[in-house]
């Protein structure tokens, strides 16, 4: 099947604006029906979430204030992609940097797009097992609590809307049907880092 | 537990630009520590998303070309509150709008954020069921196409990388624990839609 009767094809584009964190465009295209409209979106560099397994079946998980929605989230250690930054090690530094935490394999889950209406961005779901704690490293101006839950917690703060962060939502899809066997994971070890 | 030594406190705000569909921000706020950070964020008026179950156990998808990712995504019917509207008003208006489906009875999930670290935008999580459909009113300039799927198919789109939206991930976790009896919802008639 053909999408041409969906696909929209943008004929101009312009800088909404530029700021510290967030880039914006306004593109102008043409639509199915040969008409035009407009389309403003954030540009975003992509990003990774960890899903990080302990030995005793807890994951590890943060708690972060996050001021655009004004009170503190509970989610999955996650991170912006560096400029040329491949996605493992993306989610390898930022399991460090935030928690303190290596990880001898890795299995790549797959990418979900967060905003689909109106941001570019593209987030790289990881697991991680074989977890060795040391040193957290995180970014001045940075500030999050790392603690450890089980899954049937995690499972319960899904339901009662104590975790309603959409990635972590989404992981906790992957986690539950991984940990039942339903959908499996090609696991590496963390030295075999050049493929994703 | 307070949370003082995660909370970021707003001192100033400016518009970074307001666009006809984007509007945004820039705060500067106090962290923790005493110092000063700048959080730059888009404001969204909020969104439903329903999940829409039919009496055969197939649910009602949509496919959209979502040009900021430049590809046609599969998710859940969802649309953006209007000023003043109820979150079930709102689901019951996209539904018919986008699918053509009305619905018997609706019930209340929850609440997700979709991208914390700069949006606002809270989505409400509603199921239906008892659908009996009509004609569809899309908007214009709006090109979607509606389809059918059982859950089976829905949850190998997911795990096989076809689904990757995250809302329709995270509204996917929510079905497969109401569908199981793990998670249970409170329904009401269509009618009474005073409270949600």
């Amino acid at each position: 099947m053909t999408d041409s009767h969906l696909k929209e094809v943008g004929i101009g584009s312009e800088l909404l604006f530029k700021g510290k964190f967030l880039h914006a465009k306004c593109d102008t295209v043409r639509l199915p029906d040969g008409k035009t409209a407009t389309r403003e979106y954030v540009i975003h560099p992509g990003a990774v979430v960890v899903i990080p397994l302990l030995d005793d079946g807890q994951v590890v998980l943060e708690r972060q204030y996050r001021y655009p929605v004004a009170q503190v989230i509970t989610e999955f250690p996650a991170g912006k992609l560096d400029a040329g930054e491949e996605p493992l090690v993306c989610g390898q530094r930022e399991l460090l940097e935030e928690t303190g935490y290596t990880a001898a394999e890795w299995g790549y889950a797959g990418k979900m797009h967060l905003a689909v209406a109106y941001s570019t961005e593209v987030i790289h779901v990881y697991f991680a097992r074989g977890l060795s704690l040391g040193e957290r490293q995180l970014d001045q101006g940075e500030f999050l609590d790392v603690f450890t839950a089980t899954v049937d917690d995690l499972m319960g703060w899904c339901r009662d809307g104590t975790v309603t962060d959409a990635k972590t939502l989404a992981c906790t899809l992957w986690l539950q049907n991984v940990l039942s066997g339903a959908w499996s994971l090609d696991w590496q070890r963390a030295g075999d880092v050049s493929s994703t």
